[in-house]
């Protein structure tokens, strides 16, 4: 016989489910007692770190994450990353500590008095069991649930002495023996009502988002795209979580802008449309217009039910993102269309002093390694960083999806444990590098070697865009004077330097990627926002 | 004809509500345009400090706190601050911008999908106006029923579209115009029967709590300790977000501790035990035991008919707690009960190197200004600190009820900006600062004079407390090695410095002290408890 304990790590061993992000308090220690040798627990000093470095691990490795929370006040400050992570579609048990039950009824302290409804609105399933013989099924379905398109966070609240009981020996087999899988493609008369359409259109386009990697479609997207001569663009920004296309591939066109008339402008001439992994479409800001180009029908093809369902325009197709492209590729023939015509390289940065984003992300792409990882959060440079580094391998870029700041540099954390062996690069803003600031604790505590890329403007760029865009003047807080992310990066343990210009800040990220530990460059940069 | 937006901030002015905490989006420029010049926008670079420093100043200034947050993302990032200002029994408006309305439907980009629903838990009242027209009275109704008892916080979700629309004159006249009161003494029979018993009870005793302070009663309670000779206990301190009683007071006997038979026992030989401001009670860990001594009968005084529901053994009156204390002291006479023996002077602090939790409170106090206010969030030197201190004036004392971390520093922030001329100390552990670090930022960028007093223990002390009660061996993550809060802290512009040992830590605290803007003293403390 096992405890409740024993049995739960034996479910998370047969998930591959071995780190354990989270911040413990009280409530939790009975679940982290008597730590197994073969489990690694990765502490975090804030909530909506935890969740942001289990978020980046989740998706880098593919397996579920997990993010263990203290109680209420646990849950609270982790709920902006649960934002992100839902956003992202990333597969994330979160397991929060609660009172003991027989303290619940008279809310003791710590108690966590609304358990399953604070973090509902985010999460797939979310529950607290109402007996502990019962966590390692509740735990064993939170899993299942969360692995399952469309992929996303689950959690399950447990109170603190459940963990000692003993676990009923039959079912608890069951729960840690048991595999679920809902990767399906679509019904055979889509793919060929769809392959026909392909066919028969005069001017297709692909328009490729971050589900086509999450799905392990990549090289599918890129031989649909081939044997068809398609143009592929990448959807607009806000919501590109994950490539979904080789931004260095012949065949792509660039990123769609983010807002309703200008993204059907860019698509104009098309007749057919087809979107692959992605929602139609993140807009933002709100620039109105028509939904789609003059003659031109929409397909979109996504895992997520709620995705199909609120499209503004357009059909869709519910399956897997990749067994879709796939079936795809094998029912076309080759197209007699002309290939798209190759868009032009990255441009040449104008010159400034300070250097701009887009010179910042020139001399990044100088000396990013072959197989090196982006993890972004630099809304000001988001578009340059794109544009310059034309990333080109499936895994390689993980960007918070949901607009929500805080989940680069926590991210970028995690995904570096899911991937030793490969160089990851954060670039974040300082503004955005303040959301999550304690990550650099954890990169320096668990010698993690990311390497910062810190942009200094000395202001939320995006947001003084942004008053442009709205006709807002004189509004408060959109500067930030006198922040200096490498004096506190350094005093959580991260060596870090300061730089200015283009020659010292490639020297600079030169000697971080040599480094063998995290390391930080900061570079300051010219207000404003960088798209090219 | 006025705008919703100038009609809101009319709305704010009436209400004394013209400080604006909060951390802006594209979605919040809209009501941030033209921001008047006779109001003060405080900026958070995380929501989690946004809501913290917006609860310190709503509890100090006694005025409706306002924090503005950025859609989904803001309010999640938030809601663990949420949670401790519901804990708090703030009265606080939370305010968020939503995407346009015509691009709500499609959940463009930074749409709150479930605005209402993810606040809700914690909030009073939570809503998304059906109409522009109508912001102005649902601001106005999230008001008051924050500031109505039991005060908390409430939610209000603003379109960004809905600023600029007209405002309808006379309902928004009528909004502004409004007052509420809810502020209500129990009925008169009560009052009679409280003080029969009372007056006939043997050996009578008073346990106080936030709301005494809280509700203005500080002077009426302790009329009554005196004219009944009554002896007063602190509620146990993980649920006292203010003092209820001077602890300096010849009744004073000192505070319960937080578990249920150690807290009965405490009150052994009391007949009749009087809570008042408080919940019955915040126990914290579960130590199980009778509830009420033998023969005791408990009557708690409580504005909050939840904790009047919950309690878990007792009678209690709802109503407001001053109210309530000033009608029982007229109702009394003088009783022939003999004083309460006086208890001891603080305890002299162990030797040992490096010092004592316990010797660094004893140097605080000896250092303490006589009008200071104390911001507390070390929970391995809570007891220490109170026990030291002793603290004897009202408004004096804040302290996250709730027990999730990092309302301390961000609320040490909004304490000193609504009580510019006194002195404000915020002592924390490094690890409690490190959930809302970065309103070191915010004292430095507004130049606002808090002083911080960081115990360094290189542990999370109060877990493995716990781990020692709970019977837990071997738990990860309960190790803060290398945690340099003084740099940071520095990093952030707040001028810090490290100190050893009490004679350095009373010299550094004198120059704190004595220094214009805010500033830091870091002492090390040798790890454990100190309760005295």
């Amino acid at each position: 016989m096992s405890t409740v304990r024993e049995a739960t790590y034996d479910l998370w061993r047969a998930h591959g489910m071995r780190t354990i992000f989270g911040n413990p308090g009280s409530t939790e220690l009975p679940m982290l007692a008597d730590f197994p040798d073969d489990f690694r627990y990765v502490l975090g000093l804030q909530e909506a770190v935890v969740v942001g470095m289990a978020d980046g691990f989740a998706q880098a490795s593919g397996t579920v994450g997990h993010a263990n929370l203290h109680t209420a006040p646990g849950v609270g400050n982790a709920m902006g990353a649960i934002f992100n992570a839902q956003a992202n579609h990333t597969p994330l048990l979160i397991s929060a500590g609660q009172q003991v039950r027989p303290a619940v009824t008279m809310q003791a302290n710590l108690t966590n008095r609304e358990a399953t409804r604070m973090p509902h609105p985010l999460v797939k399933w979310s529950y607290e069991p109402p007996r502990a013989e019962d966590v390692p099924a509740a735990i064993g379905r939170a899993i299942h649930t969360a692995a399952m398109a469309p992929k996303g966070p689950t959690f399950v609240s447990v109170p603190m002495d459940d963990w000692t009981v003993e676990a009923p020996a039959d079912p608890t087999a069951h729960a840690i023996a048991r595999t679920v899988s809902n990767r399906a493609g679509p019904a055979a008369e889509r793919i060929t009502s769809l392959a026909g359409q392909l066919s028969a259109a005069a001017n297709p386009v692909m328009v490729a988002g971050p589900d086509v990697d999450a799905s392990g479609g990549w090289d599918h997207a890129v031989a649909l795209a081939e044997k068809q001569r398609l143009p592929v663009w990448a959807i607009p920004a806000p919501g590109g979580g994950r490539l979904g296309f080789p931004e260095n591939h012949p065949n792509f066109k660039g990123i769609l802008p983010p807002a309703i008339g200008p993204a059907a402008e860019t698509l104009a001439g098309h007749d057919l449309i087809l979107v692959a992994g992605a929602s139609v479409f993140s807009y933002y800001p709100y620039i109105p217009g028509d939904l789609l180009p003059e003659g031109a029908v929409l397909v979109a093809i996504t895992s997520d039910p709620d995705e199909a369902a609120r499209a503004p325009m357009g059909d869709a197709i519910v399956a897997d993102v990749a067994l879709t492209l796939e079936a795809l590729v094998v029912a076309l023939d080759d197209t007699e269309r002309a290939a798209p015509e190759q868009r032009e390289g990255p441009m040449e940065p104008p010159e400034s002093d300070p250097i701009s984003g887009t010179e910042a992300m020139a001399t990044l792409a100088g000396v990013f390694p072959e197989d090196g990882i982006v993890v972004l959060e630099a809304p000001s440079s988001t578009l340059a960083l794109r544009n310059q580094l034309r990333l080109s391998r499936p895994e390689s870029y993980y960007f918070g999806a949901g607009g929500g700041l805080g989940f680069g540099l926590a991210a970028a954390v995690g995904v570096q444990l899911a991937e030793p062996d490969r160089q990851v690069v954060c670039v974040v803003g300082e503004g955005s590098a303040q959301y999550a600031i304690t990550a650099f604790w954890s990169a320096a505590a668990y010698d993690v070697p990311v390497k910062f890329c810190v942009l200094r403007n000395s202001e939320y760029a995006i947001l003084k865009w942004f008053s442009l865009a709205e006709g807002v003047e004189g509004a408060p807080g959109l500067d930030l004077p006198a922040l200096d992310v490498a004096a506190v990066a350094a005093g959580y343990g991260v060596p870090s330097r300061k730089v200015e210009g283009a020659e010292q800040l490639r020297d600079g990220l030169e000697q971080a990627l040599a480094a063998e530990g995290p390391a930080l460059v900061e570079v300051g940069v010219a207000p404003g926002m960088w798209l090219g």
